[in-house]
């Protein structure tokens, strides 16, 4: 596989959004969060997605001109309007306004409309951790997940992500409500690997697992539907990852003042919304020692008896921290598929392709 | 089955505490919450309780004269101690402070410490709901469920509840974050009924559907673990579901300066602790229109193309609101041994028994 250095990467992912359109200062932030995922080993939400991100400035239905803008403010509470531009810089100055008023009135939450697709979720409510604040962010996307009882998908994978300090790395959980992201389909169809039971449902409502018709109807949105986690039914609780998913629906979509489900994209282009919600550590008590006890607290779970052996207990984020660390040192490894997108992408915009970039480690 | 008239319940609730040693105010309420278990359906969580707390407050492990304090306050968080009280008057107090700082500051968090069991997690976030709050409401508990990794119970059961206004009854989502509680292998014991695979973990890891065993074991806490939302492992997202437990643990342990896990219960009594986030959903719009959005969004999903014949889409609530309206006017049904365990408890605080009140309909 191909590996490319972090910093040339990020250059490039930055210099194809300035030549789409974005701001300078939009695009470093997009580009920023986009590596990360892939840095992360999360490749499903990193540069494979640029090419959208391109298009959709290209033929302006993502403004890249576009400033988000606090529209309400009450107290604590703040709804920013995105205006249709890239979702990562709308969602970045929510998340760093709601840290700013949670240090003003202990606790903050900031909704968003009009907005885009952000990457991932977990990059805000880590940035937030980092500031001192317990965090939750979630966004709302397009139908792919049928919720408890339904044969149709009505909600997105939306993602729920929260994140708060440690005397270390923060602990971040960040995870999409339905068991598998449709990426996850997408990938085991290409390598030719079966899919599981339960995962999804075709549209008599039962289970299916003939992948390539999976694919196609969630691409297509026709017939096929992600499950939420617990699966089918009640007997694993698919009730309550359905309302783990609607919950991320709600908060997006109609208390952020947003669009939802079939509603997202219309004619006037995106309209997606994020919730993030900050609470001040030092509101609740001493900062460090609030820290220490969540030190305390993790270390203990961490040494809980392992399920199986090489199986241990981890924090979330654990992974993607020690993923991070060693593609920052070793390099990116990019899939064909991504090599050429970007080889693509920069035909398109007129950019100096990665490859001559010196970027191949 | 046995039936008892709300009201003649809740009186005995109440008189059995008050006898016991509760405040008449604290009895009241914690009958209130107590029987809105029991009509809504959720029999586990209702008077089937009673005898625990009866016997706490005698044996003054409970301290039934204890009264919530406010020991930390800054902008919209408040840290309340509930001195080792009932739990559910020092959470009712800590939600009902949460929905004020909520209108003064449009969002609010409160963060409970020295608590005691509360009931129904979703009551509190209900309460809430009507008066015009997107409410999030959680608990810890003694621990019972294993984390993804692990083969040893480090979590509680931890029920994760949130609600919100419509122009009808609020959405109320209400749930444990195990598959499966423990009372429902207990009743399917009793019934001798088999347990399905994947909801619980023996000591070596793996998991079990030997019932005696794993009722036995989770009851002495040895050996044996119920699983979080996902299952086993991270084919169905096991880790995801983890995930949700430990934000609970998280919030209600560390972060709410309360103890986790195994420390829940020591010598000085309980210390279990709760987390309760509003929204003040006009901080957010106009009141009426965002409730008209929401009950938008919930009817598009109620007609959702139905998974299978008979089998509709519901809203987390719907049906407990249903089964409140019916119990209301036929009774509550109780099952012999909680009929007998009333019983007991009348003769233990000296009290009149449910039989004669003229209780049975």
């Amino acid at each position: 596989m191909t590996r490319v250095d972090q910093k040339v990467l990020t250059d490039f992912v930055h210099d194809a959004l300035v030549a789409a359109g974005a701001r300078p200062a939009d695009a470093e932030l997009t580009a920023e969060v986009l590596v990360a995922a892939d840095l992360a080993g999360v490749d499903s939400h990193g540069v494979a997605r640029l090419r959208r991100y391109v298009e959709g400035l290209h033929r302006k239905t993502i403004d890249g001109g576009a400033r988000p803008e606090i529209v309400r403010e009450h107290g604590g509470v703040t709804v920013v309007d995105g205006h249709n531009g890239l979702g990562q810089p709308a969602l970045c100055f929510a998340v760093d306004h709601a840290v700013e008023q949670a240090r003003a009135h202990g606790v903050a939450a900031v909704a968003v409309r009009r907005s885009n697709h952000i990457g991932i979720a977990g990059w805000y409510a880590e940035r937030a951790a980092r500031r001192g604040a317990f965090a939750f962010v979630t966004t709302n996307a397009t139908p792919q997940v049928a919720p408890a009882g339904a044969a149709e998908p009505m909600f997105g994978t939306d993602p729920v992500s929260y994140a708060l300090p440690t005397t270390g790395e923060p602990i971040c959980y960040d995870a999409a409500t339905s068991i598998v992201p449709r990426g996850k389909l997408e990938r085991l169809h290409r390598e030719q690997q079966p899919m599981l039971p339960g995962w999804a449902v075709g549209p008599d409502g039962a289970t299916s697992t003939d992948i390539p018709r999976v694919v196609a109807g969630l691409k297509a949105r026709e017939g096929y539907a992600l499950l939420p986690l617990g699966g089918l039914g009640t007997e694993y609780g698919g009730h309550k990852g359905s309302g783990i998913g609607l919950l991320a629906e709600l908060l997006c979509g109609p208390l952020a003042g947003a669009s939802w489900s079939r509603h997202t994209y219309g004619e006037q282009g995106a309209d997606l919304g994020q919730f993030v919600l900050c609470v001040d550590i030092s509101a609740l008590g001493d900062a460090s020692a609030i820290a220490g006890r969540v030190d305390a607290m993790a270390d203990e779970i961490r040494a809980a008896a392992p399920a199986a052996e090489g199986v241990g207990v981890r924090m979330p984020g654990d992974r993607r921290h020690a993923t991070s660390t060693e593609r920052a040192a070793t390099g990116i490894p990019l899939l064909p598929p991504v090599v050429a997108d970007l080889a693509k992408i920069a035909e398109l915009v007129g950019l100096e392709p990665l490859r001559t970039r010196g970027a191949y480690v």
